[in-house]
Parts: C-alpha cells; sequence; structure tokens
C-alpha cells in the first residue's frame, strides 16, 4: 500500500500533470485550521494516545454511523452510553470489528483520510483488513508510546500553524490558557459557540443559564442581562485569542425581536415554558444579535445551517449528541437571511461566513448573496460534503457567479486530530485539480492558477479569520 | 448501424481500458430484475409479440410520450382511449410515424435502449428513419413469428434469473400459478401493490375493497379488518415467492395513527367523505402499517416517492393512468421518515428501499440516512433519472457519504419485456466506467473495483431482495 | 493575450477535437437573440458609445456587483443614485478601480466575455491590470470615435440576424419606428413585457396605468378594461413587429380568477389597497390571461421565474432597478403550472418559453413538464446559470427526459450591447463541447452532432420565435 502521488487528479494528461504541478506548490504550505472540534486539552496536557482505537474509531462518527448503517451496533463498537447499557470496552475487539468491515468505506472520504493517516502519519505499508487487523493495532499502539507521536509533536511534525477549538459560551477555557502558559509555540486557539444558550427548550437550557451566570459573576435572569453576558463572553474569548464564533442552526431565519418580546420569550424559558415557535424566533433574534456584536467587537461569525440533530431519539438518549445522527434538511437563505443582509451587509466591520448542507442553496442562494453582500462569504463544502464530489460541486456551483475571492478557503471540521493533515491535503488536490481544468479550458491562466491555489490554500482562511 | 463495444465508456484511454475490463467480467452475468412492470401474462402465455409496434410503442410511455411533446397526438399513437375517442389502429402506420419522428430521441437513454434492442435482440443493421420505417417493420414482424422470439425464449435468452412483476393486493396471481406449474425453469415472482387500496379517496376504492373482500373471503368493512386483509394477502403473496412490497406515493409521510383515528377515517372513505387530509393521514399510517407488517413477514418493503401522478387531467380522463403524464414533484425524506425509521429503522428483520425523482434529496437527506439507519438502502437512479447522466449523478452525490454497500443494485422498473437487458447493460456499463473513473484517480483501488462491480451488477440485488 | 480557439473544450483529445470541429460549423452563423435588453434606442440613434466605462460597466451589474461584493462602493463606480447621493463621475477613475479589481472576476463567465470583447470587438492585446488600464482606457475610447465601433456597424460585424429588446407595456415603440424608417436593415424588434402592469402592489403601479390608459386611448378603471387594453397593446407590438411576450414573476402560480375577483382586485390596486395576496392572485390570473392571449394573436410566451427582486431595500432605494440585487428563490412547477397546462399546454397554437433560476427543477419538473406538454418549451441557463457549467448542468439534466427538440437555442438576456458575439460563441462552444462528448461515447452518433450544433446555434431559436 503507497500513496499515490497523482491520487485524486484527473487521468487526463494534460490536466494531470498541471494539478501536479498546482498542488506541488502549496502541498507544503502550513494548515490553517479556522474551525473544527479538537479539543485544546489534548494539546494542554499531551499525553500520548491512549490506543489505535480511541484515536481513531471513539472520536469519529463518520467512521461508525457508516458501521452501524450495516447492522453492527453502537455498543459493539464501544461508543459510550448516557443510560447505563454497557459497551464493548476490548479496543482490541473493536478494532478488529473495524477491519472486518473496512471494504464498507470504499469511495468514501473517509477511507482516504483513514489510508493517508496510516500511511503518512503512521507508517503502516498494508490495507487493513481481518487478517492484518491486530498487527496493524499492534505497529500502532506501538508507535502511539513514542514521543514523537504526543499531540504536540504531532501538531509540529502535521505543519498546522492555527488549530481553533470549538467551545461553549461559558467555557472557562482553562486548557488554552495552559497551553499559552506552557512556552509551547502551537497556536491554538478557541471559537466561542453559544448553541446551548440559544436552544432555549433544550432540557440542560437552565444548567447553560446557570453555567453562564457563574461564569461572568451576575446572575442571568432577563434578557438584557443575557446580552450583556454574552458580550460579556465574546469579550473573554478574544481576550484568550478567539478569532471567531461559530453557531450550528436548523434554519437560517433571521429576524429581530423587540426588547420586550425577547424578554418575555426569555421569561417563558426560565420557568420551562417556551415553545418551538419561541425557540425559533429566539434563535432568529440571536442570529441578529450576534451579528450586531461581531460589528462591535470584529468577531469573524460563522453560522452552520441545516442539520436535523439527533434524528434517532432512542440513540440519541442512550449515545447523546454528534454521533452521527445529525441528517440535513432543505435550507433558504434569500428570504431568511434578508433582515441579516440588510442591516449588516454592507457593514465593513462584519465577516459572516456560511455553511450550508444543502447544496442546492450553492448556486441558486448563496453564491448570488456572497457575490453581491460584502460582508458574506462562503465557506467550503462541509462535513457530508467535505468530499472530492463534494468539493468539486462546490466550486463548480459557486464560482461562475461569486468567483473565488467570497469563499473562504478549507475547514476540516473535524474531530479527529491525525484526520487534519490528510483532509487538507485532499482539498489542496481537489482545488488543484480544479484549477488545473479550467486551465486547460483557457477559462483562467495559468498565472491566476498558480495565485489561485495559493489563496485557496492559505491566503483566502488567513485573511478571513484576521489570522 | 452497429453497438460500439466502448459505448458509454469516458473516452480517456485509461478509463476506458479499464472500464471495458470492469464491464466485461458482469456482462454476462445473469439479470436480477427486482421490480417492473412487465406481466407475469406475457411469460404465462408465451405468446408471440403480434407486431413491433404493438411490442415496442403502446406499452412504453417513455416513447409517446415525447413524440406528444412534438405535437403528435396520442390517438394517432394507437393509444387505447377510455372514452370511446377513436385511435389509429393500423400499426404499419403508426411506426412510420414513429420512424419519421425517431430523431427525437436523440440524447435520450430510450434511444440508447431501442438501439440496443433492434440490434441485439432482433438483428437489425439501420439507423430507423422514414425510409426504412416499412422494411424495419417487416423485418421484426418477421422475427416476432419466429419460436426464438416468443417471451420465454427471449426471457433465456436474456439470461434472466429472475423477474418481478408488480401485482394489486387483491390479484389471485393466476398467471403466476400457470407458470410455476407449467414446469418452466424461468423464475417470476410478484411483488404485493397496495397503492389502490391505499388511496382512499380515488374514484375506484370502493371496488378495490370490494375485490379484496373477495379475495380474503370476509367483508372489509373496518378498518382492523382492512389490516387483516392485507396481512392476509402478503401471507398469499410470500406464499407465491413474492419477496417484496412495493408502494407508489406522492410523499413520504409516515405517522401512526390511533386505531380511532384509522377507523374513522376508514368509514368515512366507505361512505365516500374522506377528503384530501384523511388520505394524507391514512397513507401515512398505512407507511408505517406496511412496515410493521415487514418487520414480522420479511417482505422487503420499496417506497417509490414523488410523482405527481395524471398530470394532465383531461388526457387522464381520456387515455387512464400510466401513460406519462406522471410528473415529479419535491420530496422530503429527514423530517417525512423520522417516525418509521425511529420505530423500524434498526431493526435487523427490515429492508427498507427508498426509490426518489428528486435528485436534491440523494446527498442531502437520502445518503445521510441510510449511511446510518441499519434497515434502510437507496434504490437505484429510477424512472426520469434512470439514464446515464441519472445514473452518474446518483453514484457521485450517494456514494461519498452512504457507500456503495447501502445501495441494492439496479432496478429497471420497464414496462418493455425487451429493454430489459438494453438496461441492465446500460447500467453496469455507466457503473463499471464509474468505477473505473474511481480507480484511475487512486480514489479505489483495483481489487475493490474488481469486487464492486460485481456486487452493482448482480450481488447487491441478491442479497437486498434475499433472491 | 489571445484568445485560444480551442477554449472551453474539453482537454481529452478526442472531444476536443470533435467539438472544433462541430463549433466550427456554426461559429459563422448569424446571431439570433431572441430576448435581451439591449435598448432600440442605442441602434436607432447610432451614436458612438461615450467612452469604456460607460459602454462596459455602468450598464452591466454582473461587473459591478462582485466589485461590490469585495467592498467597493457603487457610488465610487459611478452607479446612478435615485437618492441624490453624489457618484464618482469621473469615468478614468472607475475603469482603474475595475482594472485594479480585475483579478477578481477569475472563473467566471464574466471575464471570459470581457475577454473576448476585448479581443475581438476591440483589438487589445494584453490583459487589464492596474499597470495599463489607462492605455487601455486611451485605446478604447480611441476606437469608440471610429465609425466602425458605431452602434449600427457593430451590429452588422457580430452578424446579428435579429436582436430583441424588451419593452414596457405603454411604450411607444418610438425607437423601433425610427429605425423602421431608416431603411438600415437590421432587424431590432420589441417585447411585449407587462410586469410593471402585473404588479399591482408596486409603487409605480398607478402611473403605469395612467401610462396604459394614454397609450390606447382610454381610460383604464375596470378589469376588463385592462384586459381590453393589454390584447390592444399586444397587437400593437406585434404590428411593430414583436413576436413575443415575457413575463418576469418570482412564482410560476397560475390560476384563473373569476371575473367578478379580478375585478374586486383592480378595484381595490387602484385605492392603493391590494396587499400581497391580491398581488399574489392577480398575477396567477394574468399568467392565464397572457397565455389565453397567446393563444389568440400567436405571440410566443415567456415565463422567466424565480427572481426575489431587490433584496437590499437600502440599495433599491437608492440605486433602483437591475443593479445585481435581485437574488433567486425556490421555484415550483409541478403544481404551480397545472392549471395552465391543463387548459392551454397541448393548444398547437401556444408556444410557452420556461426559464428558471432554480437548476433543481431541471430534472426534476421542467424536463418531465416539457417532455409532456406539446405547448412548452425549456429556455436556456438563464442569468446566474449564462456560465460554463450552468450550461453543461442545463443539458446533462434536461436532455435524458426532453431530448433536445423541447428546447429553443441561446438567449443572452444581456444589457450589454458588445457582450452579445462574446456570449453566442460560449454557448456554441459549450454546446459543441457537449455535442462532441456524447459522441465520443457513442451516445449519439456523429452525423447526429453535426444537425444538432445547428439546431442548438440557430435552427430552434429561429423555429421557436417564428423568426
Amino acid at each position: 500500500m503507497h500513496l499515490n502521488p497523482d491520487r485524486f487528479f484527473d487521468s487526463d494528461p494534460e490536466i494531470r500533470s498541471l494539478a501536479r504541478e498546482l498542488y506541488g506548490s502549496v502541498k507544503n504550505l502550513p494548515i490553517i485550521s479556522p474551525h473544527g472540534h479538537v479539543e485544546a486539552k489534548i494539546l494542554a496536557e499531551d499525553l500520548p494516545f491512549p490506543n489505535p482505537t480511541a484515536m481513531f474509531i471513539l472520536p469519529d462518527h463518520y467512521i461508525y454511523r457508516l458501521l452501524y448503517s450495516q447492522g453492527i451496533a453502537l455498543e459493539s463498537l464501544g461508543i459510550a452510553t448516557f443510560d447505563g447499557t454497557p459497551v464493548e470496552t476490548d479496543h482490541r475487539k473493536i478494532w478488529q470489528i473495524f477491519a472486518d468491515n473496512y471494504y464498507l468505506f470504499a469511495g468514501t472520504p473517509t477511507s482516504l483520510w483513514l489510508t493517508h493517516e496510516l500511511i503518512e502519519v503512521f507508517g503502516v505499508n498494508e490495507k487493513l483488513n481481518s487478517k492484518n487487523a491486530m498487527a496493524i493495532y499492534d505497529h500502532l499502539q506501538n508507535q502511539l508510546q513514542k514521543p514523537e507521536f504526543r499531540p504536540r509533536a504531532l501538531y509540529e511534525r502535521f505543519n498546522i500553524e492555527v488549530l481553533t477549538s470549538t467551545d461553549g459560551a461559558a467555557d472557562s477555557l482553562e486548557y488554552h490558557r495552559q497551553l499559552r502558559e506552557s512556552g509551547w509555540k502551537g497556536r491554538v486557539i478557541p471559537c466561542f459557540r453559544p448553541d446551548a444558550l440559544v436552544n432555549i427548550t433544550e432540557s440542560g437550557w437552565r444548567q447553560e443559564i446557570e453555567a453562564l451566570s457563574r461564569a461572568v459573576g451576575f446572575e442571568v435572569n432577563t434578557y438584557q442581562k443575557f446580552i450583556e453576558a454574552i458580550e460579556n463572553r465574546r469579550e473573554f474569548f478574544k481576550s484568550m485569542d478567539a478569532v471567531s464564533t461559530d453557531q450550528g442552526i436548523e434554519s437560517a431565519y433571521a429576524h429581530r425581536l423587540s426588547l420586550k418580546d425577547a424578554e418575555a420569550i426569555f421569561q417563558r424559558a426560565l420557568i420551562g415554558r417556551a415553545d418551538a415557535e419561541d425557540n425559533r424566533q429566539f434563535t432568529a433574534n440571536m442570529i441578529m444579535e450576534m451579528a450586531r456584536m461581531s460589528v462591535v467587537d470584529g468577531l469573524v461569525m460563522q453560522i452552520h445551517i441545516g442539520s436535523k440533530r439527533n434524528h434517532h431519539q432512542r440513540n440519541y438518549r442512550r449515545f447523546g449528541l454528534n454521533t452521527g445522527a445529525d441528517i440535513p434538511i432543505t435550507s433558504e437563505f434569500t428570504v431568511n437571511l434578508q433582515e441579516l443582509l440588510n442591516e449588516y451587509g454592507d457593514d465593513p466591520r462584519l465577516t459572516l461566513v456560511v455553511f450550508t448542507l444543502d447544496e442546492t442553496t450553492y448556486a441558486r442562494e448563496l453564491a448570488p448573496l456572497a457575490g453581491y453582500y460584502p460582508a458574506m462569504k462562503l465557506g467550503a463544502a462541509w462535513w457530508f460534503h467535505d468530499s472530492i464530489q463534494g468539493m468539486i460541486r462546490f466550486r463548480e456551483m459557486v464560482t461562475e457567479t461569486a468567483g473565488f475571492y467570497n469563499t473562504v478557503g478549507f475547514t476540516d471540521d473535524t474531530r479527529s486530530f491525525p484526520s487534519i493533515p490528510a483532509r487538507h491535503d485532499l482539498c489542496r488536490r481537489v482545488d488543484a485539480n480544479f484549477l488545473a481544468g479550467l486551465t486547460v479550458r483557457h477559462i483562467i491562466e495559468r498565472d491566476e492558477a498558480q495565485v489561485l491555489i495559493k489563496a485557496l490554500a492559505y491566503d483566502l482562511a488567513k485573511k478571513t479569520y484576521k489570522l
């Protein structure tokens, strides 16, 4: 098993050769990861990853959701439960199941990332299968004990320039502080994500408000105090080097409530009487408020739209959030974002990066909007679309209307630390190939392609996120 | 006129040569046709097809709808009417019109299937046109009289392993019985389709209930008896070798009604007072019930979503159902199927195969759902999308999220018997080319492609439908 | 800088060489422009274009919207305001801004059209950039003073056979009359666009009714007189060589109101009391009425669906209509057009050409409808989709269901006169390449491709619009 140097490039010799050249010019650029879910804790503590299963499988719902789809119980894969259901704890057994079913991943980006990780990061030279599963497990386990496989060493080997975590609004950012005080040169910055405070009908919302109260040092018992607390926490995040916020929201609907209406909903929420429509209106209002705050404090505003979370409710009760059961729904931006864009869309102080799970909005809504409103930029092909065809569709449907410069480079959004270089490498290859395809058809010129590949791989992310 | 051995393959030499090899490994595999509309009667009676027009044109709305779209009256094409309007009965005249307008089919799969049929099945060696129309008609007519062009002979020549018909719930399956008793070795199995019993607002519904009552031997005058009758008929179909059910439904909305509500709607339907909302709720309930029954009896459950039937109402009154006037509408699966998937989606006894006419749901909803829920699988690109580009879009939008193993192989769904091998051949070629494209870009490996082409051409259908 | 003769063709040698041949057979065919926004006045007066900025930038929101999206104020680009806000009047300064930011257009069709125009029409041989901006400005300015760069000379050089303008219902068509009386051989015909009369809730609607009253010579104070006036104006347009009408409408919803209801809405509109639902119903009714009138007078009916106009309301108040702030929304045709198609869809006297901004409707709704209803044809990939990938998606999603002959050739829809040959040339190249791709994969035959390229480039437009 080896990584073909021309992988993911078109087989046409003209395109392939130019893609190789363009990719070659950026393959060694540092990685900017402006949004993701690797925890700062990992780098702050810098402990060895305990074993291959804990490193590759347990944090990565891309992997276990596909195994589950073929009838393999999540319990047998060791996914932790909240309801006391026992789960497999023998990590070797879990790895064996994974290896036995590795063929299921053919054609998915997960298989491409894993292949990259196993070969490039861990020096595995055979394709994982039932027979070699334990030998590869042992090899990986052995590597993981070495100092050069500790998180910070990997961070450096991966050539990461900035790594952004995602953190709740009330988070102490203790690990970020530790990292900063450690003298280590890696740059691991937080991103402010207030979702748990915005979802007023979630069961844990009251506790989140209490955590927020503790974090700000006053009781958050009115809407105005809530807003003040959010502003306060944004300032704190900014003081801890945050450059951005993020909201994961089902709908892009943005609408400012009157203070009176917002307060009334907030009070209903406090006594557990807010309903779904309250939640919808409160969320719409908070999108407006987050934009207003970004205008003031300069944090880049990100919104991720269109996932129906926790689709399988029994599994949600058993396994909790973020276990692969979030399913996309139709999204709408033209009408939903109109109020926000009318109010802030031409404000030079705002950068609004929009991500979607509904590709039908690329050409119809997002590219036309981003190709008009100065504040709005398009986030990369995201989540289920962080894939070769997903990226190609993104570029093909966005570029002709919005150009390249209203997009913001690649976002890995990963929970799997060792997948970071694999994901960025794949994107750089796909972008190089896309630009090569445009060049050989004389849609762009060679010198433009050379500038653009660098913009897509590095410059645009750095500029958009003010890094 | 000949069939180029590399047809439908990419012109890139690397892809073409590998596609040729992959296709070569499956081109002679038997055909499994797990869903379609060729009637068992044809094979039970094994009579010669009367003439080329009756064989190619009259049963195939793919053909006459396109002629109609260019202003050719359906009456002039001999499409039977229900309202007494006279239609052309001279089959040679109809064939001449078809030949005169054959150029209209350029770029459509219909033209590719017809070319395959005319050359491969009937030994025609000129492209149909105005001048040779009658000569080709005569040639075909001559062939059709020969024993080797009778239905069973063709079935054998086509190398069909299983052919599935689609049959109403009250159908006696008389022709299936005849076939079974004939000693002929062909395997022609029924599929249970209860649509006419589910559409409670259709004008013929009362008669369907009466037919059902006769079939089960008791009066179906309550909802509970209705359910009992459906279960009873499913058992009968199963005893007649059925392995699956099918429902063609406008919306995927699934929702269980209380027994009381279901009964109330059923009683309103019996007295002709059910309205559109009753129909919607009753249908949603029947999707749930069909899933429940499949869990019990093991029949594979298929749902075909998103066609607005009989769009042209005047033509519907004149020509009836299934005459090319069914037009797709937007579909939704994430919300609509949630209740069903929450209840049965992880039940190992259920296989739910979902077909859509709304390609926007492939990447957004269907692949994420099928890549999570163990019971759910994705049916092939269907109907208007049973075409080269349709299949490519399906694979490109589905594979990266759901892999190949959550899809079920090819479904021809045809009403035209001689089109079966043409349709399967086209799909095998497109799949071979798709896999070749992945391989030359090093997205999958050659040995994976070799396994996958067989899975897509044969294994997955056999496994999914338990054949 | 030069125009590569193989631009926009696939790099595969087989496809490229056939594309070159097919394109070669149509590149010199006359241009039929059946729909656009170049004003007849330009050709009637035949004055020199005042300067490069006025020619290229000021009329073309494709250009300035993208500059605006990157934070360049519309005022600094000289876009005229309605509210007295001062704007840049130094056209050289504006040109310099344009040149400084020309790199933003990489990958957009605008850059391809401009390159074509600068090289082919104006003999510029360097790529526009900050340094050569003024030199190129001077060169262009110099050219524009020459007789061979006057509008009629360019019209002739562009080899235009028919150019269609778009004109309000009350327009006097004075410039069309001048052109006709001038003895000049160019054919510049009007198209009847009644939008301003149909949008009963627009602020200017009363004045439009007054203008209509003056144009027809009687007071339009009832719905019946309104209809009579529309019919009257259509007759006038027809007498001035119009062959078509056009309506730009947010939704395709078509529904006939009773005379009583229509009259009631009309009377509410006259006293300024019509609301959004009135507008929706009145518009739906007018789609039906326009179809009815087309059946009578034979004008080809065009509808352009799915743009939410004037999304940025502050900019709308300042800069007015058609300044790049129209953003597409989801569209629906299957249900919305059912009443219209049931009533007129099989009437041989009607030609209904449908344009969409929602590409998801191509394969799902529009191709199935156009592949069935004789009256309905599909307009070309439009506006944001008038681009290489936009055209490819159109052909790929439409052809397999509707064939080529239910489409109508290319519509440039441009406001920029010198872009006309560039836009038609690009489309001819993309179509040639598409047909070459089908041919090398043996989906169509070479002789079919040769006929089809001429159909797409010329014949279909001529036939559809009865030119």
